[in-house]
């Protein structure tokens, strides 16, 4: 097992295990967000048929030769073509058809013009413009053409795939399924949030921040409950994990003389890949797996450890898992508002508000950094990187801050 | 009713009619995403006790006093407090108790000295440094302060939210809820996707696309069907609609003769408000309100102006509905990759990927921009704002981006 890896080190440990998930057939409608996982080809031309752009007339664009506001060209009103209709006849020279968006264009039409350009008197339609040629038609397979792949393996799948979808008539799609993740909460310490908590004992509030990090990842996590200090209890509890894609510990896996999970997950055939990276908060991470089974995060026990962990490591492995490119947070620079120091060694994050002013940000940390203080993290907007190497940011100096909540990002409706 | 206002007058418009939702009381674990309507006050100090950080050992500083390296300081073992344990008697000088992570801190101590910084031999440990007072120890209300108020209203709950609210004992709290929004396709030319469509008919599309962005809003959307061009059907589907928070009818409102669901929306008391807006895609926008009833937005009906129009008003307008203080998508300057033009008079709504360069950004378009090609959509990552006034945007001039997908802000591991 390795020991005190960087950031990036054990990033890349992390991600060197994670291998893609499998796919499942579910109904379009309920995929978005999901990776597809086929390729998507359309049975037919869309839209099927030439059609209308426009409410007004299709006709012949050389009966219009030479019409102008002054002198407009007159057609007789042939027949009318709603969405949905069609044409009862060809078209002949000297004819318009009314026409509807979205209505077939008439056989022999090759141009529509708008309602607004013209007049209408009786069966008569005066034209007062001279349009070019195919003006305000639609063309058959503009959109996509038969047989064409229209959607590839890979892609996110967004509003505008399950509109896409539902063009092409398909009411069922493969995509990658949403990652189990186990979570479990370990110490005897610890009571549900309608437990007692007289004699110092404390909820075990990291099984929910955790579980909403699964959701806010594309997973589903199911919760193992509060594993006592006792190898038997942790057994029986981490059984049930076993068919996960991931397990989540959060506290109990470190090296104090009480902590038995990790030698459960030993004697269960866990293979431990690392112990401890250079980071604050979160060194006493441990990351390990299962041959044929779960991806195990040992993550610290205090709340801020356990989230920020989360965020670097669970995260992109959830994503990655999903098929997903992107798999980390957006990031910007922003300059830090306060002066920052540290001692050299770890990589910190530092929970820190945003605030945009034009195209610059700066960010302020949010009050007490302790890695138990959980409002931090609630008031965080972004985790500003202060690197492993660095002693110190000065006031108003540049860093890089992973972003949160990317609604931070937007600007002011005034400014757009 | 006003016509033809440009995009910010017609934002404006929207907003001004958009007022805060009702509260509901739901369970904390379920309330991820929404926007808190209590103010949470802390029924107690957080964590409840002093109590160690670390595994190691509980003294008072006091006998530690000159202690190093070379001369380590020796204490006798009195007793073990673990985790959710408690400590049997007043700790002595000369003392020091065997602790782990979480348990308090006993009677009479007042540091924790980490298990690495020692060595046990039976009921001694020699302690090979000597720390500041009260090392290693979390105070009693270090995070949280009895009768401290730790949410306000108006927070947006995330996962540190739910962790907080569960370190409470909180299972319930009261968030805005979710709005509903009433989707309506029409137009006699629409199937549905299991529909048949010969004869130049079309699958409504827009109503599984505007259901997806409903739900990346925070709201739930329930489906009207697809109403026929003809006054009695269409007047019985709004008629359902009537509850909602919000209507979105794709097709049907805008000028044409065939357009009835504008003339219904007035006879069952809609007040319209606008009709046109000076963008592109998108000119055809119809807003309304009823006046104990939803407001309504009559999206036009080609695949991609629906879509962009959604993101531009709807979007907005359901986010304040929700008490959300950020409402507009992210934005980003961006480098245009290609000379781009039109004419003067609407702000173009040009869709593009973006490609991270470092800190720059390149905007390139997703291909043919027609407002009937879907495809433009679902590769685009963000919409380029072509101004209403310029006419030309030249290859690698600068243009603002709205970030459809905030993933594409994320620099590559590599760079982080």
């Amino acid at each position: 097992m390795r020991e005190s890896l960087s950031v990036a080190e054990a990033r890349e440990a992390v991600l060197g295990e994670t291998a893609l998930i499998g796919a499942e057939t579910l109904a379009a409608a309920d995929a978005l967000g999901r990776v597809l996982a086929e390729a998507v080809d359309s049975p037919r031309a869309i839209p099927p048929a030439d059609n209308s752009a426009m409410d007004g007339y299709a006709l012949r664009a050389a009966d219009l030769s030479g019409a102008s506001e002054g002198e407009p060209a007159a057609l007789r009103v042939a027949y009318e073509v709603a969405a949905g209709g069609g044409a009862p006849r060809l078209l002949a020279a000297g004819e318009a058809a009314r026409i509807f968006t979205g209505a077939p264009l008439p056989p022999g039409a090759d141009t529509v013009v708008r309602q607004e350009d013209t007049d209408r008197d009786g069966d008569t339609v005066r034209v007062r413009l001279q349009p070019p040629v195919g003006e305000h038609v639609r063309r058959a397979g503009e959109d996509v053409q038969a047989g064409e792949t229209v959607l590839e393996p890979g892609e996110v799948l967004g509003a505008a795939h399950l509109g896409m979808l539902a063009s092409l008539g398909r009411s069922v799609v493969a995509a990658r399924r949403r990652p189990r993740v186990a979570v479990l909460s370990g110490g005897d310490e610890l009571v549900e949030p309608d437990g007692d908590v007289s004699d110092g004992r404390i909820v075990a509030s990291n099984s929910y921040s955790l579980a909403a990090q699964c959701a806010e990842a594309g997973a589903d996590s199911f919760y193992l409950g509060i594993a006592r200090d006792d190898p038997a209890d942790i057994e029986r509890r981490l059984r049930s994990a076993l068919g996960a894609d991931v397990l989540v510990s959060s506290a109990g896996v470190s090296v104090g003389d009480r902590d038995h999970v990790r030698s459960v997950l030993e004697k269960l055939g866990c293979r431990l890949i690392f112990w401890g990276v250079l980071m604050k908060p979160g060194f006493p991470l441990v990351f390990g797996r299962f041959e044929e089974g779960p991806l195990v995060f040992g993550l610290p026990g205090n709340p801020v450890s356990a989230m920020v962990t989360f965020e670097q490591f669970v995260r992109p492995a959830l994503l990655r898992m999903q098929g997903r490119r992107r798999i980390f947070r957006p990031t910007v620079r922003a300059r830090s508002a306060e002066r920052l120091t540290k001692r050299p060694g770890r990589l910190h994050f530092v929970r820190v508000s945003l605030e945009r002013n034009g195209d610059a940000f700066v960010a302020r940390p949010t009050g007490n950094q302790s890695s138990g203080v959980l409002r931090s993290m609630t008031l965080a907007e972004g985790l500003l990187l202060f690197p492993a190497a660095a002693e110190e940011i000065p006031e108003g100096a540049d860093a890089l801050v992973q972003i949160l909540d990317p609604d931070v990002l937007a600007r002011e409706a005034s400014e757009i």
